[in-house]
């Protein structure tokens, strides 16, 4: 019965690698069936080439047990975990280390809001979390991953859905979105507005943008009134 | 009768992404008819992929009101508008999300001409608008961002032809000509010179090129006595 | 019997964009047959799609008259006449604005020799020409061009086929070779180095090669006892 | 005998120009069939669309003489011979010019371990190595920059496989691995990280990652616990 849901996951993974975010095994895609209390997740560290729909990795919400599959879920599936369980408007999650973004979470920076191109799909800056602790990361490092990201975003009083990404501290993007397709499209907007940033903070490092034009675009393409695309 | 006009407008917004300089649907192409008031626009929020020329939606020159087409118009539609109202020698509009010109608006400076692959397009630095006003933002944007385009040309007393496009602070780059593929040909061109001036500050903070030279090459390409080209 | 140059020199302007050192009709490579006095060049201004072997044109050595063809030939001729006729060692002649090496031009600056890479091809920095003077611009610009190369490379002490390119200030890359293949190979080459240097100089402003790496990798290719490759 | 080594190191050769991290001939790999001390490389200087398996070289690992093969083996030869001949736990060895690890060579500094991207596969900066000396340059300057690549290994204490790559100054990186595909893996990781690490400090110069999280990423890809991928 998931197996609509694991062609969306394998679709969204294969897109990865033909946006050009992803080489080899480097990134990971989930999706979620709520009304099952089950997410569909890539293999761990299975090449792009020969993956089917049917290699995709079952794996119970609450347990976070193999429910299905014969391979490993994705080394990366606890943190995929803890923000299903933490944002029940999530259908889906991806991680990649996509260059630019990875840019930012190694500078240990947030990736500014400078333009248009980031307010049409991110409602202020891209968070960069804080580095884990040690303890943290010896014990439970792929929960206490998700753990973080859910930290920044509830310490920043963040709506996930109204900022559908962020970069771990010296590690790199994770994005989501309501299905796993649209949480790849943030990932490849993510890694294009960091490519921007990095350009224009070359050029000029005071580069800012005013409120009033981040509310226009957020909210000419998500607001209530929005008027972007077809109805 | 819009047949031509619409295949027109439906193979410069494809060429745009086949020069890589549009990602998903972030760019869009208009043409105009003068002899029947009307422009032919890309739809909204419609992949690429998916695209006709039968998609290409017709508006009035003047009402602005959708003259033919199932779909709605480009978002950026009253933009294209205000700049064929005020500029009768166009014959074609492009927007983009292009990296390195959106890199000049987002830090607000010109494109400086800096060399020969500019001056061949450019007769000066392509220019960076003033930011729009809050309420600007809030009354009409799109019909201010063209408004603020035609300023800024007016106030630096540039003819369209002469610098065929514009960044747009905060936001990225127009750009125009005589036909709708004149106008994408200019997308590309102000890109890959932003390219080339990018590094070339990062090079040399003080480069510049001296008028002369910029006087040679634009007007062995476009002035009076032309030379480059067949004829 | 100038069919086999024409085929050539179409070959190698068809590299030019297979390699991505040329957009649109951005650049030009010629040939020459020295026993007849007869260059052959890209015409002007043509698309490269639609160009055949054919369309080459044919241009008198000494007298700068088209001796063949149905096209005007490259506006830039007269600058790769100009390098003909002072370096009989010359066989080819490329002209690009490939964009890393444009950028050291913009800046007016030498690409440095920083590494092997470089050393490979060029035995030592490749030159930037000084600004041509408004005279010279305005009276005869593209003879001009090719006699500040010459200038340079005299006032240098370099021998053009051991820098096989330069840097003309404020426009781009000339390179050149024993034929016309080697002088596009160049142009590749050159435009790679380009590129490593701005990121090498990004990371240490203060970079450099000792003199004998680029001895000695310099003449392990081209050295009388050269030891690359195959015999 | 030695087919399926050809084989693989003819695959593993593609695979590096497929990669993009090798344009024309600028790079070579090579693998060992230990249990008969042969090694099999490149041939020197010839282009990779003509390649075929037989065109690979087996050369002896004691006395660096042709074993068979029509071709000369690649000019680096004994640099490869003595990075195989001082590290048994050596299976292939690839030597590119690309760009990023180019940079960092050029630049004389280390690629610093800026995030989990470097830290999955390299266990610490990828070092560089010290300028050969004038006098090991001209004296078997391929056989000394295996030396001085053991020497750097030797004296940070480094195992090769726990960091399977270098940068050698003024030149470019040399990757290792198990087997040839490996040490190519490596160099296309090498090149990756090289460029998230310039863009990384573009952003913030002082950028650096807690040595608990190179531990704990490196170990759960390598360590005897490690749990990445599938069994």
């Amino acid at each position: 019965m998931l197996e609509e849901l694991k062609q969306a996951v394998f679709e969204a993974n294969m897109e990865l690698t033909a946006r050009g975010v992803v080489i080899y095994t480097w990134g990971n895609v989930s999706g979620i069936d709520r009304s099952k209390g089950i997410i569909v997740i890539k293999p761990s560290g299975v090449e792009y080439d020969a993956m089917t729909p049917e290699d995709m990795v079952a794996v119970d919400l609450e347990t976070g047990k193999t429910a299905e599959g014969k391979w490993k879920p994705s080394s990366d599936t606890k943190t995929h975990l803890e923000l299903y369980r933490q944002f029940p408007e999530l259908g889906g999650v991806t991680h990649t280390h996509s260059v630019n973004a990875v840019a930012f979470a190694q500078a240990g920076m947030d990736v500014p809001a400078l333009g248009t191109t980031h307010a049409d799909y991110f409602y202020g800056p891209v968070p960069c979390t804080r580095a884990l602790t040690q303890e943290e990361v010896e014990t439970d490092y792929e929960g206490n991953t998700g753990k973080v990201i859910v930290e920044t975003l509830h310490d920043r009083q963040i709506e996930p859905l109204a900022v559908p990404g962020i970069v771990v501290r010296n590690h790199g993007p994770f994005t989501w979105g309501k299905d796993p397709a649209a949480s790849v499209y943030h990932a490849v907007v993510l890694d294009t507005v960091a490519d921007m940033a990095i350009k224009t903070l070359a050029l000029n490092s005071g580069a800012a943008m005013p409120q009033y034009i981040l509310d226009k675009h957020y909210m000419r393409k998500h607001g209530p009134n929005a008027y972007y695309g077809q109805k």
